[in-house]
C-alpha cells in the first residue's frame, strides 16, 4: 500500500540534484514533505518546488531526524560521512557516490535487475508496518545500470558468456564543471578566443579521451566499477566482462558499443524479443545521445546477430545517464520503498 | 633508385587534396612535375605550391598523357571514370575511393603491411628500366589503414583469432561539408543561434552517430569496408572481426578502441615489444585525436593485457585519418614507386 514519504534530497544544487527534483514532480512521487540539503555555500539558496520554493539547508549540520528516505547526490566524500548519520537517525538514505558500493551489506540495485534483493532488504529492516531502522542503499554507477538492463535481458534469455564495451560518455556525468568546461571551449572556439580547461589535462571539445577518472592499475576508476558492479549485480563474479570508458564532447546521455557472447546461439527475432520485454528497454533504430536526453528508457539499437556465429550479439545503447544512470534509477527505488508501505 | 616522378593530384582543391600538397612538401617528395586536378568549377583556381601558384585543370577534360603517378581522391564515382583513362595514358593511379577497392587485379596496399604484394605488381607492370604500363593502385579505407598496423603487428608476433572494434571517426573523415557542418553548428550553438545539418540526418555537434555510410543489410558501409579490406590485406579470409563505426564531433584523427584474441597467450611487454617494433606505429600513455593532427604514426596506448586471459589485449588506437589514413599512405605508396625506379 503505498504511503507519501517524508523525503529529503542532499546535493540539490548540483547537476543530479535538479534531476531529481524534476522527476519527482514528472513523477508525481508521493511526498508527504520534502526537505533539500547542500554544501554549507549554498544555505540560504531557494530552490523552486511546484508553486513555491524550499530553502536549502546545510546537509553538514541540518537535523537528520523525520526523514523517511534520503537521495543523496553529494559526492564519495560526503556522502561516506552524511549518509551514515542519515541512516542512523532512521533515514534510508539511497546514495549514489561509489562509497558504499562495494559494502556487501549494502544492497546495490538497479530495480528492474534485482529488485528482489530490495525486497528482502526491506523486509529485514522493517519491524510491523513501518522500517524500523533505516540503512543506505547503494546507487549503481550510471554506466553500470544503462548497460545493465540490456545485458540482463540476454542473460536471462540466452545466457551470458563474454562481453566487450566500449562507451561515449557524456561531460555530465562528471557533474556541472565539466558540462560548463565543454560548452565554455566550444564558445571559446567560435569566437576565436583561447579555450580553457581545468577538469580535464587537455580540451575535450572536438575531442575524446579515453579514460574516465582515476587510474587503477591498467584500468580506469569507471572501468573498475562497471566491472565489479555489473558482476556483483548480476550474481555472475566471473563473468568475463571488458570496458573501456571513454569520455566524449556530448552534453548528456552516456552511449555503448556491446559485443556479447551469449550462452547459446540466438536469432535476431529472438534478441528483438528479449529486449522489447526488458522492462526499462525500448528499441530504436538508430539511438543518439542529443535526441534522447530527457527520456527515461535505455534505448537499444543497431541490433546484430553473428553474422557468422548465433551467439555473438552486438547492440548499441544510449541512456541519459542523469535519469536512469542516476537520478532516476534512485527514484524508483524511493518508488519500490513508498510502495511497500515506507 | 629513385628517380623524381612526373606527379598529379586529382581533387586537388579538396581536404584530402590539400594534405597531399602539404605532405608533398613536407617530405620533400622527388617531383619532376606536378599538375593539380578538380572538377570543372574549380578551372581557374591557382593554388600555392613552395614560391608559385599552379593553376587547377579540369580532372574530366584533362590530357591524361605524361604522368608517372596520380594520386586521386576525387570521389567513388569520378574516380570510376577517371582512374582509367589516367592508367591507359601510362600513369600509375593511387586511388583513395572506395571505386577499385574490390577489383581482385587491383592492388589494395598499406606499404608497412603487404609492401611485397605492390613489390610483385609493379615488377609485373615494368619492362626493362621503366614501367611500360599503367595501372591502379588502391588506397584503403582511412579507418582499416589505421587499424592495420598495430593489427598486423599483433598477428605476426602472436596470430589472431577475433577482433572487436569500436570506432570514434572524426568529421573530416566524411570531407569538408561535413567538417563545416560540425563546427558551424558549434557556433550557432554557442551564440544562441539554430543549428543547421544537412549531411547529417541530426546534429553532430555534442552528439555521436553511430552509421557512417548507407545501411548495407545490418552493417554499416564503413563496417564493411573495414572488415572486407582488413582481411583482403592480411590475407586472412575468415578473420573474426566485427566492426561498429561511430562518427563523433571530432574535427580530425580516427580513435579506435580494440579488444583482439590473440593466437596464443602473450605477456604486456610482448605485446609492447610487439607493437613498439611495428613500422609505422608510435607508443603513447594516453592519446587522443585533437592533440595527435598532422602526425604521421598511428599512435597505440591503454595497452592491456587479460586481466584473467593472456590471449585478450586491448587497445586505444589514434591516428591522424587524413594523413596516414589517405593522404599520406598514398604518398608512402607512391614514394616505393619513386624508390624503385618508377
Amino acid at each position: 500500500m503505498e504511503r507519501a514519504l517524508h523525503l529529503g534530497v542532499a546535493g540539490a544544487t548540483g547537476l543530479v540534484g535538479g534531476e531529481f527534483l524534476a522527476l519527482l514532480e514528472k513523477r508525481r512521487f508521493p511526498l508527504a514533505s520534502l526537505r533539500l540539503f547542500a554544501s554549507a555555500r549554498s544555505v540560504g539558496r531557494r530552490l523552486r518546488w511546484g508553486a513555491g520554493e524550499i530553502a536549502v539547508e546545510d546537509l553538514a549540520t541540518a537535523d537528520p531526524r523525520g526523514l523517511d528516505v534520503l537521495l543523496c547526490s553529494a559526492g564519495k566524500r560526503v556522502a561516506a560521512e552524511q549518509a551514515p548519520r542519515f541512516a542512523a537517525a532512521g533515514a534510508i538514505v539511497i546514495d549514489n557516490s561509489s562509497a558504499f558500493r562495494e559494502d556487501p551489506a549494502v544492497p546495490l540495485i538497479v530495480p528492474e535487475v534485482n529488485g528482489a534483493r530490495l525486497r528482502d532488504w526491506l523486509a529485514g529492516a522493517r519491524s510491523g508496518a513501518t522500517l524500523a531502522r533505516g540503512g543506505i542503499i547503494a546507487n549503481p554507477n550510471c554506466t553500470t545500470i544503462v548497460l545493465l538492463l540490456p545485458l540482463d535481458a540476454l542473460r536471462r534469455a540466452f545466457g551470458l558468456e563474454e562481453v566487450v564495451v566500449s562507451t561515449y560518455q557524456a561531460v555530465s556525468g562528471a557533474g556541472r564543471e565539466a558540462r560548463d568546461e565543454l560548452l565554455g571551449q566550444a564558445r571559446a572556439f567560435s569566437l576565436g578566443e583561447p579555450e580553457t580547461w581545468r577538469h580535464y589535462d587537455r580540451p575535450i571539445f572536438l575531442n575524446v579521451i579515453p579514460k574516465i577518472g582515476d587510474w587503477v592499475g591498467a584500468d580506469c576508476f569507471e572501468e573498475v566499477k562497471v566491472v565489479r558492479e555489473t558482476r556483483r549485480i548480476l550474481g555472475a563474479p566471473d563473468l568475463r566482462l571488458y570496458a573501456t570508458t571513454v569520455r566524449v564532447p556530448v552534453e548528456r546521455c552516456h552511449s555503448a558499443s556491446v559485443f556479447a557472447r551469449l550462452g547459446r546461439p540466438a536469432t535476431e527475432v529472438e534478441v528483438r524479443e528479449a529486449l522489447a520485454g526488458a522492462p526499462g528497454v525500448a528499441l530504436e533504430d538508430l539511438p543518439t545521445p542529443r535526441e534522447l536526453a530527457r527520456r527515461e528508457e535505455v534505448f537499444v539499437g543497431r541490433i546484430r546477430v553473428g553474422p557468422d556465429d548465433g551467439r555473438v550479439v552486438r547492440l548499441w545503447i544510449v541512456s541519459d545517464q542523469l535519469w536512469k544512470g542516476a537520478a532516476l534509477n534512485a527514484i524508483q527505488i524511493a518508488e519500490r520503498i513508498a510502495a511497500d508501505g515506507g
